[in-house]
């Protein structure tokens, strides 16, 4: 028997969450040498992921979205790197590093559907340096492959096009404007503070960038995308997507990933938008999509990750970390994440590797 | 030589176009024994297309737009059927009917363009009795095209579900809710008056109607699709499209055909949205096209005609006309048609068939 802290929900939080009331680490006996259930594994965890969509997840459970909501005394999951300590299944082996969905804990028994499932993946043991094993759960994990789904399932992009990224600074944004750069396009991304644009247009070599806090969405564009954009990647709606539809060229795409200023807003003081007419004159195609749905996050699971690997190998892509030492600052760090307080994609250390 | 009266354009209207001012029938001298130019013909025009899009085209030339302006002194072009006199193509030979892109007038010279293009046809002599030949310049013609290819290639209508078009009593309209009725779709039409809602509820059985001066679309597609809709067919914008987006289903798709109620608002004016964030949260997939656009009318020309046609023969699709008798008639048809008085596509018979 050892010892398993585990991050569990308590309840639905009431405006901001609240460290210790709605979620809470929590220790319990584990037991590493008992069999794995049949399909499944027992596994280590060694990397987990912080995602901003798991604060949709804690709402009252009558209330409809995409993914379940959380129950009371439910512990959290949600993508880890995690070792390989008993296996029941063909799929991984003993002393595997794998990308699994699990338990937010030290250690989790894996149930046969997680294995089965694409997202499910044995992290190979010939993998470059360059590729640490916790961008498994950022840029090669499920925020990477967001940008890459939206980027060529929707985008579709092309040598020479105009591409505007809104949130480009944040773990979507960041990858999505990486992608399009090697693509060839003219990339122009949209942040929230000072050290976001120095990160994308010095760090990330973007072609241009600004601060929406210090200019408006529809002037900086104009100043910087005269000849207009052929693709929005959209983190961001309300001002930011009524600038883009006053800026889009003809045929342009839009790849509806977020709407990040829209969802904590009251209705009636949302950014009202009046120029959709563009959609017909402009022959627009505008795409909403969320991962986790079929015919996107699988159809390109392996080309991303794979190709992404290899652009992270020769040293052409960057991937940035905020990383959280230890489960025990999990609810803090999911706190600041939520406060915007990191600058790259929030992971958490549970064990050294 | 005959007389030729033709449709001229004179000057950018200002405001609501003028009869005698704006644009006039006039009379030429016209050889119709001459011989067709390379790859042409000559032919006598018996039935011209009025459809909205031409007032389009009456701008200043520096207003971009789809379209290319009119120039002022230029005979006015549109789809007609007309019957060949002289045939210098192996495309169609003397006495065929042909749907063709030419003058609207009595007569007129074809030349190569307009024959190699895909929208030129010719009529087949045995076509059913029930096909009228007018119907190739409405729903097996451009407006047709219209709703057939935004309703297969965007909507992908499938059987079961729900589709809701606005301005369904109009040509493009009534022609996609009859498709999306064949399809085995549960169809509702908005309309703006009473005599419409008649016509597409009692005429062409859509399931249900409403007309929007009566109740507001948000109350009427809750009343009328309480389990959402799957498909919605925008002819209208604002009020209408935000309607949609409250009441898409998960996945539901968007035809921007139009949004007739925005174009001559001033912007301010304009009903502003606020829910564009369903875009995400539901997944909406919404294009909007134009007909003309390469990779759209060309792709289906022939499956809506023929298809269509043989929907017609057998007494499965309706058409209505709204028929202005003579070319002297033209201008004051163009006006009744701009100003909503056709209940019906709106054709000039120049000829007797």
């Amino acid at each position: 028997m050892v010892q398993n802290k585990r991050w569990v929900y308590k309840k639905v939080p009431d405006g901001v969450p609240k460290a210790g009331e709605d979620f809470a680490v929590e220790a319990e006996d584990f037991n590493i040498d008992q069999e794995a259930p049949e399909g499944g594994l027992i596994v280590k965890v060694l990397w987990v992921s912080l995602d901003p969509y798991l604060r949709g997840s804690m709402r009252p459970e009558n209330t409809k979205s995409y993914r379940p909501a959380l129950k009371a005394g439910q512990v959290i999951q949600n993508s880890t790197v995690s070792e390989v300590l008993q296996s029941n299944t063909s799929k991984a082996k003993k002393g595997d590093l794998v990308l699994v969905y699990t338990d937010a804990a030290e250690y989790s028994v894996v149930q046969r559907p997680f294995v089965d499932t694409y997202t499910f993946y044995v992290v190979p043991k010939d993998r470059d340096d360059k590729i640490k094993l916790s961008y498994y759960v950022g840029v090669l994990g499920m925020p990477g492959r967001t940008a890459w789904t939206g980027m060529y399932e929707i985008g579709r992009p092309k040598k020479g096009e105009t591409v505007w990224i809104s949130a480009a600074g944040g773990p979507v944004g960041s990858i999505a404007g990486q992608i399009a750069k090697h693509e060839g396009l003219k990339v122009i991304g949209s942040v929230g503070g000072e050290e976001k644009l120095k990160y994308i247009t010095k760090d990330l070599e973007f072609d241009a960038g600004f601060n929406y806090k210090h200019e408006k969405p529809a002037d900086a564009i104009k100043r910087l995308a005269p000849d207009g954009i052929d693709i929005y990647f959209d983190n961001v709606g309300g001002e930011h997507l009524a600038a883009a539809f006053d800026a889009a060229n003809t045929g342009a795409r839009f790849i509806e990933c977020g709407q990040v200023s829209e969802y904590s807003t009251p209705i009636e003081k949302r950014y009202p938008l009046r120029n959709l007419f563009q959609i017909v004159s402009k022959r627009l195609r505008i795409q909403g999509f969320i991962i986790a749905d079929p015919g996107f996050g699988d159809k390109y699971f392996k080309e991303h990750i794979e190709t992404l690997g290899k652009w992270i190998a020769d040293g052409s892509f960057k991937g940035r970390e905020y990383i959280i030492d230890g489960i025990d600052g999990i609810s803090q760090g999911f706190l600041d994440m939520l406060a915007g307080k990191n600058e790259g994609k929030a992971v958490v250390r549970v064990a050294k590797e």
